[in-house]
């Protein structure tokens, strides 16, 4: 192991934040009252009907607790660890002593569940004890040792009980003794990523350099030759788990083509890669190892310019649930899964702490108010693992091809690994609000989510409170109360959305031209002695935007998307009728925008005058003919925010829409 | 088994014609010169780099004539009397001694491989001796046999050798004994459709009831309850063939999901569906069986006017190579398999038996003018099994829903089904330029293809030559020369082709005014004594067809597909750029047609004035902008005839091409 080439501060946000807010406590709330429950009484096979998931009971008869025999994915453990880590924000926000009991029983059956060596993992030690660590490509052991680790680490964090750290403390530093280029050691990395960025938050909790060591080990060892995934199988006979995916030989699946700092395009599995992005970052920012840095803002670069849906989701085919290729962004059989989209607000929280640019916000945002909301109901008790672009139930049931796609939430899934993901990000949405950088005495805003956040810059303590209208008008407050009567000396920096042009500020009433001298990298950037009572007063108008995509998108090709403030629109059937690829949008069309007041959240919809092309003629059982005419019928049509489709009659969804453009005539 | 319900009048089409066509003689002499004689390669392992396919080495080994283990598929015999089935047509219009002898002995091996009983399959012979009929759903022994028995017959009839047809005649009636619903009988019938229409024929050739009754014992055992592929699963004690399918269960793949004359919509895997329709049209005709006549039309009509690409081609899913719903058909993803559309033709040729109507023929020759010949290259050594409307090869690459679609033809395939479909339709060709009606004295010309016939009617010989230009410009001359001084009175029937709005006819250099008096379910009907010399000329005048699809297809709304005469036209990238989804073709647009001097075979190729859309923005890294400008660049473009795609430079091709209708614009 060798020590980080150059430590440099530790930048993490380190700060409370407590978010009220209009739109996202309804969140928090439903994750407090509705998921996080439900969630548990799933992981306890008590919903009536659904499949059962044994997650607890597995933990429960390896801990001796109970017989039985394991059940479920390799990566079962890993729910009852992504629940402990949401249950953990709750109580970090709020206290609850009925959960927080329920989580100190199931972490002392998760501490007599591990191993006297450290090791945890309840499908090797009920299912094969004798093959640990065999299979690393498929078998998961890794990944849910980081999702234990990070859940260990919230538990701490938010009770300061240190039971489920220590247990993972543990399976941390016996991982250490496994792997490693040593005589001894096991050379190998996981087959999914996770354990990096984990390990890389428990060196952080810890001040330990050798959990960062063993992150980095990971990250750099990971693609290097001969390849271990196809050494592995040979050493244990050539058996595979998974023998529909070829994990072992498919290795841009798992991004290990190539050493990560040679990697440059976005390939395989969309959640293996923004997980690992996520450690790289984590690893470039702490270690300031320049090569690393690069290839994490190439693979940035490569999503968000040419592999990302216009909703922040990534992943273009079902098959491997991976990207593809450059400018292939189908919407119909996108994968796009939720999970995906919350890897991916994950590592941009790790970009803007790594390189505070207001891009990384603009794409963490898209993916949040859009995707990952969409990812689950309005009432939260039902979920989309896929959230397509462009859906139709009626050609769903006939076409295999999109057998994934679904146009009604389900419950809990068989591999359920997006709605306790959806929990445990919502449940710790106050971490992404701000970011500091102590360095520079800067705090930046990165959403405009209402709450009360407190700071410390040079030893004094800062409140600041925000609230906030911005999901319904872009509006927002900022009140800032150093502790110190004589006020405190710090950068204010407030991210411009990048779907606003033309933001207005006022501070402490008084409106403030906003030019060129005080942006910079898309922050409106205010140095001064802040003193209590000082209020900043930010608008940011919503037009709504009709963006294009890239001209080289095949599938956006001649059509339109309709975006308001961070909102993603869509037309759903039980609005405007069936036959959504009938629609045209007249490029001169101008919107209504309606007060939100009958919308879910407050968030408004839009009506716009279209074109419904219409053929009059009667087919007579013909298919094809070369006599056919068409109509054009004026109509209204009706836009809603998309993260609220399939909550309503289930029916047709379209992001993108047919541009009627007059211009682009002659 | 019940005898025939109405035993009619055999009005199969018992004539000879030699084919002597500027088109299509250069396709016959492809499968004569080059196919045939390479898949006789290939079927020895003789083609250096391909994959072997030890056809003709499983009988070998069967015989006794070698030593060894059966390779390859559970229907890799199908091959082989497929091979047999073409060389046999090959026989029929030209002499060949070598080509026989090379017959004779691979017919002596097969008879060698044949068991006492009249078993006759070497996968189970060599592998499986126990497992006989043990797996219907998913082994292929009834389809296996079918096509032995179609080689047997094709044989006998191009040589009058009987050595095939009384192998075929001992497992047909060993199949005989081993199926049906006596005691002692398996109440079974095959997963892969074949063996009814093989038995229908059998039936024609020796006359034979007995073939004809289990043919339809085959038919209308298919879907009844309890379900004879559970019922033999649970027996076999649950062992599959094919995992990845789950034949046993999905019914509807293998059609026998309900009985047959209880189907009205074309579900499953699309050869299952169209060879099974075969042998219903065949049985209904020869019987009268009025229900099974009805199910033929119903299942005809749902995938005429529903489930067909306007190439002629079926199947929208490559996921069990199905059909999957009512007007579902996306161009870029189809399976639209060349066997399905040969299988197409089958069927259609027994519509046309049954119920001389041009409807038939008009789909008939759509498949195989566009799909059929699109299935093989134009120098007969590479075939497509996949034949999409819209092919982008970059996008192949990088995106797995597209791993089924190629844009090269291959060699002789791993399951090498199409090669020797192509084959031995082609080679049958002259079976389907005409068909005769001898109870109401009528001859019927459904192909406009050149070549002599030879026909009898009521004890006189016609002798009818045609000499045809229809693939370049429409035009054909038939002189009709009766042996018998006085003439002949029978009736001339003379298919409209369903694209010609305004066909033209000189009867002995005179022109007849064509009005619905002489025109009879799309035919001219001519009824008079023929004499010798008489001269029909026929002129299809050749519009450029601007077709457009159904309004509830998704996947062809706002776009135009180009049809002249029986071809279906496509743009090729080597003739109009990279991104083919630029350009828009506007509905003003003339069309010039160029003398096809140039081009393969004499199908003219076409140009038009287009528009292309392209973006002059930098797109700066950005995907999705607010502010993108479209400009629109006149353009000529070029169409080929679709069946010459692919072979020349490889690139995308574009069947629908999104029209530009000023006329549809408030």
């Amino acid at each position: 192991m060798t020590k980080p080439d150059t430590p440099q501060h530790q930048h993490l946000s380190q700060y409370k934040n407590k978010i009220r807010d209009p739109f996202w406590s309804h969140y928090i709330d439903l994750v407090r009252t509705i998921v996080v429950p439900y969630q548990w009484e799933a992981l306890n096979d008590r919903i009536q009907g659904a499949e059962p998931s044994r997650a607890i009971r597995n933990f429960r008869i390896a801990a001796g607790e109970e017989e039985g025999e394991h059940y479920g994915m390799v990566f079962q453990d890993s729910d009852v660890a992504k629940w402990i880590e949401a249950a953990s924000y709750l109580l970090a926000a709020q206290s609850d002593p009925e959960l927080e009991r329920t989580v100190d029983t199931v972490i002392a059956t998760i501490a007599r569940a591990q191993q006297a060596d450290g090791y945890l993992n309840t499908y090797f030690t009920l299912k094969e004890p004798r093959m640990r660590w065999t299979n690393l490509a498929e078998c998961h052991e890794l990944y849910c040792a980081g999702h234990m680790i990070e859940s260990g680490i919230a538990y701490y964090q938010a009770t300061g009980k240190r039971n489920l750290l220590d247990v993972v403390i543990r399976l941390a530093d016996h991982i250490g003794t496994v792997f490693g280029t040593e005589v001894g050691q096991l050379p190998g990395y996981d087959g999914h990523q996770e354990i990096e960025l984990a390990l890389f938050k428990l060196y952080q909790t810890t001040g330990e350099a050798k959990y960062l060591n063993l992150s980095r080990y990971f990250l750099e060892q990971r693609g290097k030759g001969p390849h271990y995934f196809v050494q592995e199988w040979e050493k244990r006979g050539r058996t595979v788990h998974f023998a529909e995916l070829d994990i072992v030989h498919r290795h841009a699946y798992s991004q290990s083509h190539l050493p990560v700092r040679a990697q440059s395009t976005a390939e395989g599995h969309a959640v293996r890669l923004v997980y690992m992005c996520t450690a790289m970052a984590d690893v470039a920012a702490e270690t300031g190892d320049v090569s690393l840095k690069e290839a994490c803002e190439r693979l940035w670069n490569n999503v968000i310019s040419k592999r990302m849906y216009i909703t922040g989701s990534i992943g273009s085919s079902a098959k491997e649930e991976a990207f593809t290729g450059d400018y292939d962004l189908p919407g119909d059989t996108a994968y796009a899964e939720t999970c995906a989209s919350i890897g991916l607000i994950f590592w941009a929280k790790r970009m803007l702490q790594m390189n505070p640019n207001s891009k990384y916000a603009d794409v963490l945002e898209r993916a949040l108010y859009n995707t990952v909301i969409s990812g689950m109901s309005l009432d939260g008790q039902r979920f989309f693992y896929v959230n397509p672009l462009e859906a139709d139930p009626e050609l769903h049931k006939v076409n295999p091809d999109y057998a994934h796609v679904r146009t009604r939430r389900q419950g809990w899934f068989g591999c359920a690994c997006c709605p306790p993901n959806i929990a445990r990000l919502i449940a710790s949405l106050d971490q992404y609000v701000y970011t500091t950088d102590e360095a520079h005495s800067t705090l930046y805003v990165q959403l405009y989510i209402g709450g009360e956040g407190h700071f410390t810059f040079g030893g004094n303590n800062i409140t600041l409170s925000m609230e906030s209208s911005y999901t319904s008008n872009g509006q927002s407050t900022i009140r800032i109360n150093p502790d110190s009567a004589e006020g405190v000396g710090f950068t204010m920096a407030l991210r411009i959305p990048g779907w606003c042009a033309s933001p207005e500020l006022w501070i402490n009433g008084e409106q403030t031209f906003i030019d060129d001298s005080i942006i910079e990298c898309g922050y409106i950037k205010l140095s001064r002695i802040w003193k209590k009572g000082d209020e900043l007063k930010l608008c940011f108008p919503m037009e709504v935007l009709r963006m294009k995509g890239h001209d080289q998108i095949k599938d956006t090709f001649g059509k339109v998307a309709i975006q308001r403030g961070p909102f993603m629109y869509c037309l759903e059937e039980t609005d405007n009728g069936e036959g959504l690829y009938r629609i045209q949008l007249p490029a001169s069309t101008s919107f209504q925008v309606h007060s939100g007041e009958d919308m879910p959240l407050g968030v408004p919809d839009l009506t716009a005058a279209a074109r419904r092309i219409v053929s009059h003629d009667h087919w007579e059982g013909q298919l094809y003919r070369s006599d056919a005419k068409q109509e054009v019928q004026a109509i209204q049509i009706r836009f809603v925010p998309y993260f609220t489709w399939a909550n309503r009659e289930e029916g047709e969804m379209y992001v993108w829409i047919r541009e009627w453009n007059e211009d682009v005539q002659h």
